[in-house]
């Protein structure tokens, strides 16, 4: 990886290592549908044991989502990053056999933290979560040159 | 069930009943260890699939213990209850074969919503995450009379 | 007022109302730049006594800036409503003499809870905060027809 | 001051500070009730100034309690801090005359930052908000030795 790399090039370098060792993302079926700096798109469909006791998606799963999203989008520039706090609003419930779509984007980047919002849909594109990360970058790359 | 019951013995009715009906909280090995009126106690041990691709815990995998417990909690009095909104502070990591413990206890109800916080600790006693979750009741009742 | 009235003149009419009755709003000097259904965007100029003890301004006034655009927002449609729960991020220090306004969008309404997204900047343009609130709708309305 | 001075008498000298130079907290005539090593209790006198345009107290002004009597928790070590990240939970509407005291408490505290837990009750002892706070230390002390 050269000094100056593509933008656009090293978040793609980026999310393909980090999807190849990843087996919570793995667990849950997630796939990866776009990537670029500062943001990122996955996709989840809810499937039976993903339920809890009310037969609807378990809150963890849609929070599993959304946080995957969260961190595709905030190690994207190839700096180490985790999550240091996360919000999440429930707003439908989320059936078995629902396709949802986690769009994660950048709200605010500056020192070693950040500000994401990731927006939950489902296959009707109802609005199902909204979900806001707070990022903290590590000294730490994701890829190394 | 009586139309007065003990609330002890009301919550461990509403929780057998959770339990042998949630597949998510099996999923992910959960074990309830403590039931009552307005709090809850789980458990669950990081096995490799929960990892991310930093090699530690999925903050889904830790926010979906926590919001279990939030469930066990809530639905405790047999007033069927969904979450709104709940915020996660992630403050340690989580790393494989750590014994997760999660502690739900009531802050506030009053008409149709209730607050509870929800506490992450490891089995060194350090807490690792803290939760808090907005309920909202349903017109329902969990198990029937 | 009709029964089926301009959704913007409905809205100018909801924020003539609040604004001539909301003494807090007028306390911290703060301005009404726009109104529309499900939006506001209010201003407020950081005085000396708005500081706190490091000589930045006071979380609590940026906070209810953006509380007040928010319900200026979620009240626009002639439905009472009040905040349940907010969130807010602080991504710069705000100085004596800075113009912050509060830029507020609905996210999200169903039912009768709503949420809404606040962005702070100042006067060079700069986020300095990011505010999330979700509304609880009563059953009244502002004004009468 | 010494190089290890008594925690309790390091709190309240970092207060006694803070409160002499804390515009904000006297505009809304905040008293300190308390301070401590990580704790700290405030009361505000709901004033008809606090209002807003539905009669009951403006969110920010609770939220300003909430958050100074955060910041005087968090600074009583004598480490400069400041808040990243907060989260109020509405739950009573608090009227004028209402006497509202905020108690603040350390919830975690480790590396750079830490989590307060804040509770506002009103003279019935009823609980009116919950609010929690995430801190952050700077490389600085409030008052020198």
């Amino acid at each position: 990886m050269t000094a100056h790399p593509d933008p656009q090039a090293l978040a793609q370098a980026v999310a393909a290592h980090m999807i190849a060792h990843d087996p919570a993302t793995r667990l849950l079926g997630m796939e990866l549908l776009a990537i670029g700096p500062g943001h990122a798109r996955l996709s989840m469909k809810v499937t039976a044991n993903m339920l809890n006791s009310q037969g609807v998606c378990h809150g963890g799963m849609l929070f599993a989502l959304a946080d995957s999203a969260f961190a595709y989008s905030c190690n994207s520039r190839n700096q180490a990053t985790v999550a240091s706090a996360c919000t999440i609003d429930f707003l439908r419930p989320v059936q078995e056999g629902d396709q949802i779509i986690a769009t994660a984007s950048e709200r605010s980047l500056g020192g070693r933290t950040g500000v994401y919002d990731i927006v939950l849909t489902n296959q009707r594109e109802e609005t199902v979560a909204l979900f806001r990360g707070k990022s903290y970058r590590l000294k730490a790359h994701v890829v190394s040159g």
